[in-house]
């Protein structure tokens, strides 16, 4: 699906994604992400062979929650999540980390901060449903 | 277990809890959630019968994601994630809502904001498992 231009301003501003997959007696698993934007898609980049890439290779489901500054009327805080499914593709994530780096810790820093790192991996999320509270949402 | 302090320090400070739970087909649920630490238990209080009560009611595995303000060595960002079992309990939402609406909202705040709430529910969540990226956390 097309991703909404208001999610992709959040998640392009620097918010943190909360990456759920699931693990093999089907319980969630959690970690945070730095996020990138990739027209439709979004993209994860990890150095070294992680639980949730492990958990994508035997289920592609995951789902990618992300806070915004802004309240509702309530009072209560907007946010997003994405619901879709993920193709694990090996390399390109030192690249991508240092991409990354200028939106989540700032213009002039350099990441990872190793020598020689490790192609790793990137995770490409294709969108199916976007939920959460706020424009974005059917339930908004 | 115990929830160590640093944990609960986290939440009571105002931190929110992005709660998965499990869809009938086993793909995860998100949903964002002001959280109450009581004693080693984290209480969640909803109005309405939504879907995340439903699906804890099928499946009672529950996961949640809370982002702190502190990075790590790495430059990344620290975070909880607490693994439990939850309870569903009739009553009691609005008072449970208007206590965190002091942590949340301010301390002059009321809430909810309507003449006569229904009792709604109060999710109980035993904690089996923290993890995340922090002292709290075995990975750290």
């Amino acid at each position: 699906m097309r991703l909404p231009d208001s999610v992709k301003d959040i998640i392009a501003a620097g918010a943190y994604g909360h990456v759920v997959t699931l693990n093999e007696d089907g319980s969630p698993q959690v970690s945070l992400a730095w996020v990138k934007v990739d027209r439709d898609d979004l993209l994860i980049a990890t150095l070294s062979d992680q639980r949730k890439l492990q958990n994508l290779l035997r289920d592609p489901r995951v789902a990618l929650s992300f806070e915004t500054d802004e309240l509702n009327e309530w009072g209560l805080r907007k946010y997003v999540v994405v619901h879709g499914r993920a193709v694990v593709e090996l390399g390109g994530a030192p690249e991508l980390l240092q991409d990354l780096a200028h939106t989540y810790l700032g213009p002039d820093v350099s990441f990872p901060a190793m020598p020689d790192p490790p192609p790793g991996f990137i995770t490409r999320i294709t969108v199916e449903r976007v939920g959460g509270q706020g424009p974005w949402s059917s339930r908004a």
